[in-house]
């Protein structure tokens, strides 16, 4: 099994989003970007169906796996218990095909 | 509700990760890539579960939505009948904190 950088995909139920939430959820984001492995974030919204996230991309599934389940304990202590987490390997080649924003891979992956 | 891009997240069943799909799927992302709206796409792969799709982003929910429709028949043909795909929006201003391949972003989406 090819190792390297994996993509999650997090996505909870979530019904505020203010512009006061984003403010309180600055610290956090801090927080997050300090996290090992980590390399970056794009916080999601779906405004209409009520869910909040994020696609992350870590630079092994190992250190994703730390950093979820974690986040699964920040949520579960701010009241959300339902969390997804769908983790994702990357095909290297055809990435690259599409300006994929994942770094330089060794293809086979 | 917020313009601007967003992100896919596209999914289905998938057991061929050979070198030759991947070979034989370069032509399909060279003309992913000149889809209208495309900015990037990393192509996920989950080989245990046999999943295979892509994280996009893209310019603005209308040209991703063009795209997904004409993805679901073009995977249809392939006898992939089955593909989920959530489209998130994006909070630009945690993102940024985060390092987000999200370009600039007007903040406030």
């Amino acid at each position: 099994m090819a190792d390297g950088p994996v993509v999650i995909f997090v996505d909870f139920a979530n019904h505020d989003f203010s512009a006061e939430r984003t403010e309180a959820l600055k610290p956090m984001a801090e927080e997050i970007g300090r996290a090992p492995g980590f390399l970056w974030k794009i916080w999601t919204e779906d405004r209409q169906a009520g869910r909040a996230g994020g696609v992350y991309l870590f630079s092994s599934r190992a250190l994703a796996e730390t950093y979820v389940e974690a986040h699964r304990l920040r949520l579960a202590k701010r009241g959300v218990h339902e969390m997804v987490a769908e983790y994702r390997s990357i095909n290297a080649t055809l990435s690259a095909i599409n300006h994929a924003p994942v770094g330089q891979l060794p293809s086979g992956q």
